[in-house]
């Protein structure tokens, strides 16, 4: 079982996840490449898989093919959905069981490795696989947070590369929600607005570092950019959480989403890449501070010494260069 | 010149240095690695690197040969030296200008790309010099916090093999730091306690997580380390300020340093890391709830979207496993 240990300095939260089978041994070894050879996520090998959690279909029944969209349990996953919490002390320390759910939403049968390679129409299916599948764990009233996410690339943390996204429910609102929770409160007692409608409003306005700027929702690099081409996509409704959004809101998502990474493959050549959506916790209701995005982290720079001692980030690209570069991007 | 951005959000500075010279389309190509070839850092090449700052020498003038451990400006430096801040907002936003420094410690004058390779008194003499620079950067009233790091591999973020360090002083105190003096002044404030002089209780009183106990020093794997093999050196005596230790407590210290860095490099086959001095901020004077420590990171695993996304971090590998494989290295 995952066992959960928090830092008592910063009050961060570890998962020591020993049945992900590493021996100290194994780290001796260069950075896993993803393989290139048998696919475990192609249509055809469903029985490769942890069995199927749901799935969008054509034809056929569970763990066969005729799927378009398939969720099946992270092989080794970083929590495990069995049991209770059993929170305890150890000295100065505290610690829990692993509890949450790990899964992998497999987004198309075809053996392709990038979302861009899908239609707008497919992604719009993934998005609304998100949003099923952040529904349906939320009724576990042990759960408090779940988190979407995708990595692209080696480098970005991707082991397989059939294009692929990731949820991970956990059982206490992560640090990094909290602190963006926090730090958006605070500006809405300050003022009584919410801190992102006003940024959409001073971005949209300005125009500089805006990529696209659709109907419901836009595209922009932030003005304090951690990374060079950090996208972050807004949209224009406020909700605190993603899993409320109706479903005929995920249309234009889907195709501002593919079109920023589009985007962004081409300026960049393929970069590798995480995308992760920023929503509120379960455990919350509606919240007028709060705004869900996604932010989109191409991996080119390296985080070093000075970022891990300081959480400032070193930026050699403004996101005003950045967007104009995506911009200008022949597609 | 630089720019210092504040991210809205949660507070987080970023640095916007455009004077390192990357246009978006020098992102295209894949990550630099280290080069093999003419190194600016040797003895001899004196000339090729901006001027020296200070030096520790057997003989000889400034930017000559003749030199123990030197130090100069960073070729490409984060932030700059002259003028002031000039703090401002733009909308909801907030910046200021990049006013900083941005040295390198060369550590030896002799091509060698570890610092193992050093001995203890060799060692000793870069602490000091890691100390000296920072009492004297200590002295300008416009900069509040003195960071000192290493970064060792292509993959951590060097881009140099020849062993040296960094320096990089901001003019506001960093994130992480005001967030780690908080959860040790939030632990001080409830027990009357120091957290960290109790973690140095609890962990040699029982011993599974302990590396190198020594007469003034501890190295662990800390209880919720957040990679495989993280190792932190703790001093016994209770100090929030590396840059006050008197240089005569700094000789164990190397020793510490360079057995715990020789244990991590045998275990795991010379592996990139980080090593970070965490120390208090320029601007206060001796906390009694703050601890400065050193934490090294051996970069093992990739940071991914669910690590973006929520600050958790999934480890692999119990620090009680990691120090027992430690201990028992054959050096």
């Amino acid at each position: 079982m995952p066992e959960l240990r928090k830092d008592p300095v910063i009050g961060r939260w570890v998962i020591i996840a020993t049945e992900r089978g590493a021996r100290p041994t194994d780290f001796k070894s260069a950075p896993q490449v993803i393989s290139r050879g048998f696919c475990p996520f192609c249509e055809g090998n469903e029985d490769k898989t942890p069995p199927e959690i749901v799935a969008i279909r054509d034809y056929g029944n569970r763990d066969t093919k005729g799927w378009r969209v398939r969720v099946v349990s992270n092989k080794f996953p970083a929590l495990q959905i069995e049991g209770g919490l059993d929170k305890r002390g150890e000295g100065i320390y505290d610690l829990m069981r692993g509890v949450g759910a790990h899964e992998v939403i497999i987004e198309t049968p075809e053996h392709v490795t990038s979302l861009t390679s899908l239609s707008v129409a497919q992604i719009d299916e993934v998005l609304t696989m998100y949003s099923d599948r952040l529904n349906d764990l939320k009724k576990d009233k042990r759960f408090a947070y779940g988190l979407v996410f995708k990595n692209v690339g080696s480098i970005a943390g991707a082991s397989l590369e059939h294009t692929h996204s990731q949820l991970i429910v956990t059982p206490v609102v992560p640090i990094t929600v909290s602190r963006e929770m926090g730090g958006c409160r605070e500006f809405f007692d300050y003022r009584g607005r919410c801190l992102m409608c006003d940024m959409l409003k001073q971005e949209t306005s300005n125009g500089g570092r805006v990529v696209i700027d659709g109907d419901q929702y836009v595209s922009f690099e932030p003005f304090a950019s951690r990374f060079p081409f950090e996208t972050w996509i807004l949209p224009k409704k406020h909700r605190s959480h993603f899993e409320v959004v109706p479903h005929d809101e995920l249309g234009e998502l889907a195709d501002v989403l593919r079109e920023s990474l589009v985007r962004i493959e081409s300026a960049l050549e393929n970069p590798p890449y995480n995308y992760i959506i920023h929503s509120a916790p379960f455990t919350v209701q509606d919240l007028e501070f709060y705004h869900w995005h996604i932010e989109i982290i191409p991996r080119l720079t390296k985080v070093a010494g000075f970022e891990w001692g300081t959480g400032f980030y070193i930026n050699p690209v403004p996101p005003e260069k950045a967007a104009e570069f995506l911009r200008g991007v022949e597609k």
